[in-house]
């Protein structure tokens, strides 16, 4: 790893922020769609350039995001990003390119239980209903194929590099050009993470790899890190780390988005992000939601943040 | 780095608890001995070896370790563990030696500032009063030089190497043996990390680093793996991330143990400690303190644990 890389020399590294999407459709309580069009366009106002926003799913089944097409129409400034959604079959594509989504997302779990557990479809039906997707696309967005629980099952436990790789193979062949690998519940740990991203370029070299981890477990940002020393300059993230595991009660969801922009800026990277900005977002998520959220960068403020010695409580070590 | 380490050769990695130290220390509520022991007893048997118990500080100024002597002579397994204390001066380190410490650490802050604040005392006069401790010990423990504020300063910003490194010469003229880094505040950073160890080791190649972080901006493992790949094999964490920032509310404390464990462990380091009891002790902590404290492994289980598909929530992604 070089750690001390020169300022000079900053490698762009992109963030895109889940949360609106991830996070919101998480939430109990109904959130108005103008509330999530000023947290996505204060995040694209923060630098941001990528945001999932919403999912074009069946608005009986995800009652929280039936206000998709009304979210998208009610940005500012979405033409200074690129807006991705979720659309799980030919109509949600329908739907979203009629809102002017700029890259449709399709999911599919590398476990079997999984899939059927959260889509209700075996990865087989999945895989078939990607060809409606791609035929009413038809290059009037970019396709982004994400391969959900591709580092562990919290069903089937260790999840094979093969059974992620035929996902990835099924995305490839009908023309998906970019590619998330999921921690859907947080089991990536260095050594997954390192054998799957190896092994996808390895058969996939052209296909760019994005990484989506989650905190559950304490090892997000040392996950990033591994990323990082393998060239990934992708990865996917939640403000004020929005989001929770459903089986870890109190365990916290996806990597936090101001705390990654934090140690990507802070170790040499460049991701076009103003900090201060973020963290007033990650505030007003908190506000939003109504409760403590996982954000540490949010709470402690900026590295070099001055306080006076006078108040301050002692503390030995 | 080399990630995927075969399980034939794990490196030992030790971990140090501080929790029960630097953590006790903070709470407001008076916690019993006896309480006390048995936590450390919990770590000791679930494999921890060394433990920063106690503190023979003034009761006057830290009432909360005014049971010191008690707390070490009602532990039952201390005779499986290095037991590590602190001794702010020849006093305390008389104290320390009647209660059989192993070894006494010293701490003194590389911002001046923060060690006037933190004790009432400048640079010089605290490097002064490591002549009373030495002068009592004599070889009857072993001796621990901790800087705190290594990695930056909550009120100068910014902590030049060469005034980490005074304070490591320091001690290094005394006669200690052993060397922490502390990131008192949550400062470090990758870049700040390599940058101390590596000029550390050019000055003082006799001298091993133990590395104590906190997660006070979410980066703590971060730092854990650009130490690991410096080659450090020892770090401090608290158990269930006992500890605060005293500036930063709702901002965490020392990393955790148990996430530390399970980082080291899945990475294929050999820490010893038995990963399930160490969570029955952070939870025991927890029911101690009376609130969520911030650990993940404790709440979300170790990697491989398996839920049944029917109680899921659905959660896409």
């Amino acid at each position: 790893m070089d750690y001390a890389r020169p300022r000079t020399e900053r490698p762009q590294v992109s963030v895109t922020e889940v949360g609106t999407r991830y996070g919101f459709q998480s939430e109990p309580e109904l959130i108005p769609a103008a509330v999530k069009a000023e947290v996505i366009d204060g995040l694209i106002d923060a630098g941001i350039r990528h945001v999932e926003a919403t999912s074009f799913v069946s608005p009986r089944a995800v009652p929280q995001l039936a206000d998709a097409h009304e979210t998208l129409s009610l940005l500012k400034h979405r033409d200074r990003a690129c807006i991705h959604a979720l659309a799980p079959n030919g109509r949600g594509a329908e739907r979203a390119l009629g809102a002017g989504v700029d890259e449709i997302v399709c999911f599919i779990s590398a476990s079997q239980t999984h899939n059927r557990a959260n889509l209700n479809a075996t990865i087989e039906e999945s895989i078939a209903r990607l060809d409606e997707v791609v035929s009413v696309v038809r290059g009037k967005a970019a396709l982004r194929g994400a391969v959900a629980c591709a580092f562990g099952c919290p069903f089937e436990g260790e999840v094979p590099v093969d059974a992620v790789l035929r996902i990835v193979e099924a995305y490839a062949q009908r023309g998906f050009t970019r590619l998330t690998f999921g921690d859907t519940t947080g089991m990536a740990v260095p050594p997954t993470v390192a054998r799957l991203v190896e092994a996808a370029r390895r058969r996939f070299p052209e296909l760019p790899i994005a990484l989506h981890f989650h905190n559950t477990r304490g090892v997000g940002l040392a996950n990033v890190m591994v990323g990082l020393d393998l060239g990934i300059r992708e990865y996917e993230s939640s403000i004020a780390g929005l989001g929770g595991c459903p089986f870890a009660p109190g365990a916290t969801g996806n990597v936090c988005t101001e705390d990654l922009v934090y140690l990507l800026e802070e170790s040499g990277y460049d991701t076009g992000v103003d900090l201060a900005k973020l963290i007033a977002v990650a505030k007003r998520t908190e506000e939003v939601i109504g409760r403590a959220l996982p954000g540490q960068v949010m709470k402690a403020g900026p590295r070099l943040r001055k306080y006076s010695p006078d108040g301050a409580r002692r503390a030995v070590g």
